[in-house]
């Protein structure tokens, strides 16, 4: 056994051991409300920062910083002891998504509770689990060996799920920590338990929020109720206007830019992709519904598509034509779309339908492009063999619906290949209440990022 | 000048010598935040009855109960000490309109602020500071005659805003304190200051609250949006659906039992009744917009209307396909519709529409008929020769638009006529942040009670 892989072994074991503190650590981290949407958690975001930087520190990475972002911090640490070996950079987030409602969480999601396998808490999945993973493998090398076999920047962010404006920003400005010869990003999805996948496209994303205004303030139902134009109804009229009743998007040339799928990618994700049943049934939703002549998974990955997210009127239940009426529209995008051309045909489709005496307003709130992995780069035969050792099989090659602002900037930016390798399951909850994280993959997770900072070297 | 105009006289000069406390007791009326809507208020509700009662005692009525009611208390009380006078139902509400959102209020909704004639404060004008009006006439009459020209009994609602289920459902069960001749409420408007106007009618109402809901959880809107059906956007369909791009109420059978405007009443309303621009310009509505062929006026009183007062989904902001939206669906009902056959009406257009995998639930609250006052009742002449002495000029007779549950119910379970001559003015903003009450109206408006009851027996 060569002397890396002595290495590795002990590397593997003593994280092993060290399964007890690990998960004990990720309670502390999960406490932290760290909702980067909301800004009353400001203090939170930096306290939760610090805790991390102080946890880089006490694992032995360098270079430790809390750095001042937009909304939130971001932290970075470093470890430069390899030199001649390429440079690693590995991406992660703190923030969680908000948690209202509150009354559908069977348990408070800042106080993780563990039931069986699973940690209930928001952001057990999306991403403080999976970032944990790194660290610990990271403890694991640096405990056993004293050294890790790659250069590493680590870049936590505090924003990802507000579209990650501070790194987005820094990717333009040339920013240094994030100057590396390869990206690792574990906050994506397996397929079951022991079936990882290696992320090879991620869909765009385009925030928007589209406000109706008519009366100037909220008119009395009954006093004003047939005789002006309802903001609350026209913005249902707009919304309605966006698909057709399969489920396609109105919008024209919406579909223009999109990469068509070949003959052999489809026949790829039918084969390795998850079935319409199995996507939908966890999902508790009875029947799929989209682009017709696509399977579920080809519609959320190789589709994209326009989500109504939220709607919402100044009224707030009160009995009043009201003033205001407002929609979170989330826009996924294809291979092949532009954020800036895409959000360009959605306000011509808004502006073209606004009736006399009312305004309407369409603010984009950060955008993303896709991102595709290059099948030739080299970090893919390592994730490879990181799998075939710690899972005993090779990682499906599947693109995700998600979109990570960050990934997806950086590589539009760069030449830079992000292996995006992550240990969520496709039951975790993300985004919904009741998030939860398989500990398992949290175990497995540590191992094969064990492996895999190795198997970059090679 | 006979006894009873001397009485008259007195009550009067005992009701302007009293306004500076009249106007201090209606400041501590409007500091309990009587929101009959949210459950936390639920002790507000309480303390305001018991301050109420106490002060029916204190201004000399007998009888005072505070009864407990589905929601809030009824406060009743009544003064039986004219043999053979007609007895005088007075009917009021303490309960208001929620206050969110807080911050579109220049001033603490429950911290009345006077600024110049205005008084601000949620309820200032819908209904406290109208019902204020009878309490202060009630008190001058028996400070300065120890009697009231009628008998009267009393009934102040904790439950208006939510359609009156206590009082609806004692109208049915026959319940002795809404025993009467005749009933008088102040919950209406007046053309401007100055410009009395006896309500000739009032539209129905019909809460209804629709829920559609699809996937058993909120999904992430990545991974799931595009091929599953979005709630938000069923909803929209639904919602946008229910009007034609006139305005008109695309329900089948909406129309069909509503009464004919004869070309008579057309002639009076746009007489008597406000222009469009003069409805049009205080509400901040650029164009008035509705069915095809009325007047604003005409569509809010004598024409019935779909509103929808509110939209929300369970997402609340996340990223996500929300798994459940809501609307808010207020109906305003004209002269000769009914509530059960509308909600009928309105349950099958929607259900026709709901698409497959997705459960569509339509809730009624509680409705309410029309009501129409018969221009030949004995109170008419009562109203308008207290107009003439106390205005100087004939009361308009105009319909409105609003809906009083309790009054509708009445009318239209018993043969008693009912008399709606209100002190409120159009830009009041009742139901809107910034509601303020015309404080020269709630001193003229007593002022007119105290004539109203003496008319009411000659």
């Amino acid at each position: 056994m060569p002397a890396a892989m002595d290495e590795v072994t002990a590397a593997l074991r003593y994280a092993r051991s060290r399964r007890a503190p690990t998960l004990r650590r990720l309670v502390t981290l999960l406490r932290f409300p760290t909702v980067s949407a909301e800004p009353r958690h400001s203090a939170d975001m930096s306290a939760c920062a610090a805790w991390l930087a102080r946890e880089l520190g006490r694992i032995g990475l360098t270079d430790v910083r809390v750095r001042r972002g937009r909304v939130a911090p971001v932290v970075t640490a470093a470890w430069h002891g390899a030199p001649g070996a390429p440079t690693v950079l590995v991406y992660g987030h703190y923030d969680v998504q908000p948690v209202e409602p509150l009354t559908a969480w069977a348990t408070d999601p800042f106080r993780p509770v563990q039931r069986g396998p699973y940690l209930y808490a928001r952001g057990a999945s999306d991403d403080k689990g999976q970032l944990m993973a790194h660290l610990a493998a990271i403890e694991a090398w640096l405990a056993t060996s004293a050294r890790l076999p790659v250069n590493l920047r680590l870049v936590l962010d505090g924003e990802e799920e507000i579209g990650s404006p501070t790194l987005v920003a820094a990717v333009a400005a040339g920013w240094r920590p994030l100057t590396a010869d390869v990206a690792l990003v574990s906050d994506t999805w397996m397929l079951a338990p022991g079936a990882p996948v290696l992320i090879t496209g991620l869909r765009g994303a385009l925030g928007a929020s589209l406000e109706v205004s008519g009366p100037r303030r909220d008119l009395h139902a009954g006093a004003f109720g047939g005789a002006v134009t309802n903001p609350a109804e026209v913005l249902a009229t707009l919304i309605a206007s966006l698909h057709d009743k399969t489920g396609r998007v109105c919008v024209s040339g919406f579909y223009d830019q999109v990469r068509p799928l070949t003959e052999r990618e489809r026949q790829h994700l039918a084969g390795a992709g998850p079935k319409d049943s199995a996507m939908l049934a966890p999902a508790g939703a009875a029947l799929g519904h989209g682009e017709p002549g696509f399977s579920a998974f080809e519609r959320v990955t190789r589709r994209p598509a326009v989500v109504v997210t939220d709607l919402c009127t100044s009224g707030e239940g009160r009995t009043v034509v009201p003033a205001r009426a407002t929609a979170d529209i989330n826009v996924r995008l294809a291979a092949g779309q532009e954020p800036g051309k895409t959000a360009e045909l959605l306000r011509r489709h808004l502006q073209a339908r606004i009736p006399p005496g009312i305004r309407g307003r369409l603010r984009i709130r950060g955008g993303c492009p896709p991102y595709t992995l290059d099948p030739r780069a080299p970090v893919v035969r390592a994730v490879r063999s990181a799998c075939r050792n710690v899972f005993g099989r090779e990682p499906a090659m599947l693109p995700s619906g998600g979109s990570i602002p960050f990934v997806s900037t950086l590589a539009a930016a760069r030449p830079i290949d992000v292996a995006l390798l992550g240990f969520g399951l496709p039951d975790d909850a993300t985004h919904a209440p009741n998030e939860r994280l398989y500990l398992p993959n949290l175990f497995r997770g540590t191992d094969a990022c064990i492996e895999l900072y190795q198997q970059l070297l090679t």
